[in-house]
């Protein structure tokens, strides 16, 4: 099984850490190809980028020429899910829908624990489209940008554990989501602290991919998924029009 | 007054009947500046086109260097509200959530008619999300494509009219919203034959419009619609680096 | 235009009161008729209140002998709207309702500050029967009565700056309804402190009121706010069998 | 134990039935005093109505000079309850919360089958405000009038029935509850044609009623229903003003 | 009228206590017969032991035969009710959804307070499949075990009350609900101390079961609680094949 | 991998049947051990059969004395899923909710088709208490038994097919889980005739088995799914105590 894991910003070294965290989590077989969109921002902390993400996402999806078994979405409360729904046969997951997803499955409740404040609305609005805020105990911002996160892990982590803390005693979270990529391998330090399973968005959504390829499930095309008709789309893909440097 | 009304496709004849009904609708004094994007669909009937489209409608506003006081966008159901409140201080209207909005303020519950089905979940997700969901009676196709609207208008009336019926006698709804730019001049018709108000939404947006920005208030930038924090985008605004033709 | 605005209790000095806001936030050429209702509670603080008030207001608009364009009902979380809808066929607006629409249009959520706790379960049961619950962030008490409010009015400043600032940091309110016609003139001094912008509930109503009558709709009469049926009701309305002071 | 049966509308007739009802309901022992207001509709359908009855009730119970152990509000769907919570300290129980408390001890869920359509909203807005529409599976309209009631029972036996039928087909309602006061004595002919129990508001509440204050539970008088601030209220009660005919 | 009131418990002092509580609550000539199951927990405090006790309740009322006019099931928190609503024609009542109706029908908004963190997951289930948890304001727990309450009377007194206060202060409850069987008796002390109604579920279950019993009501058999149908049950009931102590 | 699937009733030729469906679904080099209770009812339609299938389920797992990666519950609507992640470590998955999982995975909406109308309830209340009702479009009955369906699957098939495409055009669902184990292998015809993705329960929990035992999660054990507290359980496991025959 092959399963494209796509880094919504242009931050190639983001985009290893990510495949690093995909390759850990799949199973023996799977094979993990892990892009990033050829424009847009190199890092996403609000709607305007989150929407850039999702076309240039979108783009390097529909030119990448290369066959694959499940798409994995790696931005946390980013948009696109619906688009690269249309545009792939296989299935598409969204990493913080697979987060809630599997804290579902292993907790009465769960808490997002997630940088900055005003990325909280964003998360909220993924979950509760999703059909997945109600086990929701709370999406809770450690004040700390991605960039914050990156220079000092040592304070991330302090900032971090002490967030899901406060989730877990005032919001009776029984399960932690980190919400964002930066905090990728704080999952057993959390654990460790505070005696609740973490979950990471990025292994999560591999797993599944592999769950519902492993079915022989598709999304279902027969209405809101359907692809796109053929209509004149002026300079659409972008990516074929735009001077952007090449892969 | 002036208010910045973004048809949200790249249809010329669009923007000209969408400045037309904005302009019938706003206050002596209001003028409406109408404009569309460089680049994207040329209509809008799925969410990879929405999402394009969202970009390419702030794209737009970025670069439009003309003052102007509020910003109505002209999508009914489309992505991108949460993105121009963020890149622009004055007030932004969705012309979906402000359907709803007067809808609430003139009936106990409303229904919207749209076109084709696949078009109702986008619909739904804008006022979930808005906060407008809970006295929707119901989101209805009539079964039609905005180009089957455009061809035969005396057909499109009797099925709109038909699903419109539908929803006043079996959801109960006291109010209709047209759910899209195409239907505009069928809320006489409408009327006449159901006894229900209809709401068109460009009016319904311009008018908002003109009431928040003349109660002086603009949008929150305490959190969630702050500006956009300096970043490395690249190929930012695309319209700058694309081949499109010049407006 | 002109728009009626009742304030639902029997002071004249908070009828001067309104009127001045209202003139104040209403359009050029929009004229503010402002009358209180003959009878009942000076000021309104419970349900008992409230529902007398409602009767007097309506029984005040139907003796009214005099035409307008709008009603707009001044009172923060009163009884009373649906029962004017069906007596008039003009648009009528609740101040407490006009004040979320405004807020959700320059907000991802809201808060309402008021007066005392036992105010705050109407303002809620307003809000939620007309469908604005959803992005309400919180309605919260101030601690002081409207007699206190008039009384020291920098104490009252103090109090209501420092509720608000609890619902922006604790519920993450982006935008604040001022839910108590006293706290007029509140406004500026709170987004001074707090740098969220903060809505009047008259002057939101008269705004919304004039979008909605410029817009040529008016209340359904489909069904749930039809006109009352014929029928014999004993004393009604009750100003003509009362012997109180003419106006 | 004395029950104080309120009858919302000047219908001496009705104000017999009602009590007919509540007597055949009450525990022996179970004294019911039944009363119906001074002045007001003669028959309630619709919110103006309602809020004139509201208060012309307040006005019976505050100048009744008679003590009792609790309350019953004998009109379905109308307002008033928190009124008379806060002038009574005494248990205070409306027809339409009780029957839905009833039809949730004793079925999954619940329809209520009213008169005409445009009381179906304010029905609903109370079970809504009183936490009990989540089990409710439709409130229906029968399409007659109390009057039409009135006029034909067997006409209307059959129209209720035939809505009853499709609560229970359509809705899958477990439970009917009799949403006015002139279907009285149907539930025996609805039982006996479709096999589900029905639940008659007066009898239901006045069970509740003495359930209530037999265990010694009066109102909490904490926070919402803490009684009236004393000030003053031009005319109140009004009964002591108005020239209606004496008792 | 009598009235079964089952401890799901194996607890003997336990099944008297609850039994004194149900006859102090009973009307007069209401006859209480109390009884435990003849296997499954000395006490319940998580789901494994709460299903076994619904099974063991099943058991003993199915082996009863004995006739009653109600049932009170006298945990809180418990599953069983539909399944025993499904074996027997009278009215079932559960003690956690009784103190809410009654709650609900003396304030606004209601509390529960329990004895372990563990067991708060339970009861919001409960109140939440019985249609009842819109007008919950929290379900808190005291930190104490059944068996620390019953050691340290003084002391619970002491963390009941501090928990109830929170509840009344911070979530704005009016009604009190004491959420488990030993806390019997503290009603009294916490409306002293904190002047707000306190509900005991054992005492509200046999009042409602009188006025539902009372009004001549059973469970609907049309759908969910319809008899089981005939079919293979190995060891059921599982009494008559254990070796278990006869009663 | 090793997964432990509980048949939740005494079938033999049912366990048989899940085993199969498991082995298929499963990866290679997972090993499905499947087996069923002891005690307790031969198939499951009611709630008194389905609390008894869960004490059964819950006696067999404590007593089977063999290691297993992961349990997969294979009732359709049955209780007991909490009571088992409290006494095992490893994760626990119900088939309703794993159904649910994957069809939020792959599709904006879905609906179960079940057996007969009475189980509707029961599925209804499992996915609401999992948190994953508001993706569920409708939950319908085909009107067949268990046994109908065994009896003449040509027949069934019909029946299914009809009730799923009742909940494609009316209802919407874009996805179908069948809500049965007796329905297995139906999912290829419908999803030929339908053209909408067919979700099996079986297969769904096994492969999200396979994803969380993968991921290294367990069921958090904070707090509401901690093991039991030791304590005086008269009789239990049962099945020690039980003359039913060895396994």
């Amino acid at each position: 099984m092959k399963i494209l894991v796509v880094n919504p910003n242009t931050s190639a070294s983001m985009t290893n850490a990510i495949a690093e965290t995909a390759r850990h989590a799949a199973s023996p077989g799977t094979e993990i190809l892990a892009v990033q969109p050829d424009y847009g921002p190199e890092a996403i902390d609000c709607a305007m980028e989150s929407y850039l993400s999702a076309v240039a996402v979108m783009d390097r999806i529909l030119t990448l020429g290369e066959p694959y078994d499940a798409v994995v979405l790696a931005g946390f409360g980013e948009h696109g899910r619906e688009g690269v729904q249309e545009i792939v046969d296989v299935p598409v997951l969204d990493i913080a829908e697979s987060s809630a997803h599997v804290a579902q499955l292993i907790g009465r409740s769960y808490s997002v624990v997630t940088t900055l404040q005003r990325s909280v609305g964003a998360i909220e609005d993924r979950l509760r489209l999703a059909g997945l805020a109600d086990r929701c105990a709370s999406v809770r911002s450690c004040g700390l940008s991605t960039l914050d996160v990156d220079r000092d892990p040592a304070a991330a982590l302090e900032a971090i554990v002490a967030e899901a803390e406060r989730a877990v005693r005032a919001d009776h979270a029984e399960v932690i989501c980190l919400g964002c990529g930066g905090m990728a391998g704080l999952d057993e330090a959390i654990t460790a602290r505070l005696g609740v399973p973490v979950v990471d968005g990025v292994a999560a959504g591999v797993r599944l991919a592999e769950a519902v390829a492993g079915l022989g499930l598709r999304t279902s095309k027969i209405c809101t998924y359907a692809p796109p008709e053929p209509k004149t789309i002026t300079a659409w893909p972008l990516s074929r029009h735009l001077g952007v440097a090449a892969r």
